[in-house]
């Protein structure tokens, strides 16, 4: 697996250790890391702090120029909020771990020009389906269901 | 002045005296307030606390049935991300102070049945005009120009 995905994921792992959602993300920026994060849900009492969003305010306040040539790595295909933050800072390449448990705005950000790559990994598919199957509750809460 | 409004603008306006970037936000289910909030970039160093994510987190974890109920109000046009929070969650409806010094993803949130209704309120244009003429660095930054 891609070293940065394989980070994202330890990053989801450690989210489900400390009994949160196991999803993770990466900022990186030329090859290196800005921010990390993953799912801060449960930890942090926090409805904005989904992986995508704790990666981009670990990595701090950047200028435009930076985030345009980053990438964004995340466990999960993102969803509304992730993805307009996606959008707002202008970030040019998203890869995503995995979309069959969730089917979040892929669309979106490739018509918006963002490109999108999908690697469907089984680590990453696993997690979160075992996550799914054992807390539904919580995941329903985090995707606003 | 629409009370929720009103107390937005109070919002935007505390912002500022911390000196921070004039933008208040309010969710506001059934006549009672969940959450208020404004933007904290300057004062927490936050690149995703926008007004209106800082008003979702101050509101805490809620069921979707709440949020499904609920209405968020903004003292200026929601950008990609704050959008994206709000189609998470599906809030139904969005009341917009002013899109003269900003035009957001109005559309986007149009396109998924969101009802937006915009004010234009000339209270929150000047306020946000006069800071984008005195600040245009950190309101560049805020919208990752």
């Amino acid at each position: 697996m891609d070293e940065f995905m394989q980070a994202a994921l330890e990053e989801a792992r450690k989210g489900l250790a400390e009994g949160g959602i196991p999803i993770g993300s990466l900022v990186v920026h030329r090859g290196a890391v800005l921010g990390r994060g993953h799912n801060r849900r449960v930890q942090k009492g926090s409805v904005i702090l989904h992986a995508e969003m704790d990666a981009l305010e670990n990595a701090g306040r950047m200028p435009a120029a930076i985030y345009r040539e980053s990438v964004l790595y995340t466990t999960l295909s993102p969803c509304p909020m992730c993805a307009g933050a996606i959008l707002l800072y202008g970030i040019p390449r998203v890869v995503i771990g995995e979309n069959r448990n969730f089917r979040g705005e892929e669309e979106l950000l490739r018509s918006r020009g963002v490109q999108v790559e999908l690697l469907q990994d089984e680590e990453c598919i696993a997690l979160m389906r075992q996550f799914i199957d054992n807390r539904p509750d919580l995941w329903n809460e985090d995707i606003g269901v």
